[in-house]
């Protein structure tokens, strides 16, 4: 195989995960936010023992306009990330153009840093601020430490959104089903298990994203989303006795 | 002033939030988020005409539940990128001492993209070989395009909580007051200007992360929270005709 496809498997990357995983992680977190959201709704109302209309209504309520917020909040901070970038890209423009001086003996520092000395040193600095380009991406690498964001703020966005919407409704759907044609079983036990499923399959995405353990993966997002879903039940259920009863 | 400050100055960062900004992102984005998601619930109550007592308890549910959630989330994201982090400068520390020819051609690569070549590259590429840090991080930066994250996980989970309840309890500050005290006023409207406020004063914070307009900043974010306030409403007021009505 190819160095370079050996570089990968060495980096963990395998061909698919390697395209996909660009947007995976707004995948992950995005269906994490949206599941622990709706889950959220559900746990409190049923602690606070409302009725399955309230669940539904303040459910998909919260389900679009939070993915809604997230995802056009997710859009922005990557554009407004790219902006900055390229701002502070300018900036090193200018400087070059205007204190080359002070921009060629940072060159000369961070080359001194790597090891480099005398004649060899000022050969290097030369080549270096010869290109303006290179000069500047060496100050963005390793001045400023900057590097720049080349997903698509549209698709962080866009991913954001279809994850926190198909993952968020989860703790809805058996609410629904059963207003629809009234089920008669335990509606919230059946939706935590339906919730439980999601978070395992999303910390097993997570494990692609992070290349950590599958055991780690599904275990951290399942004790994040329980933990939270056992938090709004019980302020649930301790407001509920507080204000009515 | 000194080039470093005047360097500072030149990319827009004063003293005080060049320490402070460090956080300030997660204290931006976990304030809007706590904001949003609480003001859903009330919006999505007003919207489906539900009494005051849901709001209190919702609200709060989902505030503590997501609260928990998104910073943990923070943390454990955090957590993840710097031993990802590490596990890949692990793999380039395995391949320096394993596969040294091609990770020295790879030096060699990087750096007649640099514009070097002939003698000059050669000795170039011996200084950097030379020490297996310097080799290792040029391939990070330069290869991989891999920045470490030098933030405490922490403090990004704990001011991202912080940010959330802090911010996020405002729309529901006038409906306690109301629960302890009938204030007789439209709590709804009140609720709206607070919370309006409160994205103003976020949105003011975040042009200091984003080093954007005071302008827009302000705008994107009062637009965010309130386009998500909207589709709250109607979704709650829909729905409730559509169960109840």
């Amino acid at each position: 195989m190819s160095q370079k496809h050996q570089e990968d498997v060495l980096h963990g990357k395998s061909g698919f995960f390697k395209r996909f995983e660009n947007y995976l992680g707004e995948f992950v977190y995005g269906g994490i936010d949206g599941c622990v959201t709706t889950f959220a709704v559900v746990a409190g109302s049923v602690g606070a023992g409302l009725e399955s209309a309230v669940i539904i209504i303040l459910g998909f309520a919260n389900l679009l306009a939070d993915g809604f917020a997230m995802s056009v909040g997710a859009y922005l901070s990557t554009k407004s990330e790219k902006d900055n970038y390229q701002k502070h890209k300018q900036v090193e423009y200018w400087e070059v153009d205007n204190l080359p001086d002070m921009e060629r003996e940072e060159i000369v520092e961070i080359y001194q840093a790597k090891g480099f000395e005398g004649e060899l040193l000022e050969k290097v600095v030369d080549v270096i601020t010869s290109n303006k380009e290179v000069w500047v991406n060496t100050m963005m690498k390793e001045e400023l430490e900057m590097q720049d964001e080349e997903r698509s703020p549209f698709w962080i966005g866009a991913v954001t959104y279809i994850s926190f919407l198909s993952i968020g409704i989860i703790p809805l759907l058996i609410y629904v089903l059963d207003y629809i044609s009234p089920l008669g079983y335990n509606l919230f036990l059946i939706a935590s298990i339906l919730t439980a499923l999601g978070f395992i399959v999303i910390g097993w995405l997570k494990t692609y994203v992070n290349q950590t353990s599958v055991i780690k993966g599904i275990f951290e997002t399942l004790a994040l989303g329980g933990i939270a879903a056992v938090v709004a039940y019980f302020v649930g259920d301790f407001l509920e006795r507080l204000i009515m009863g």
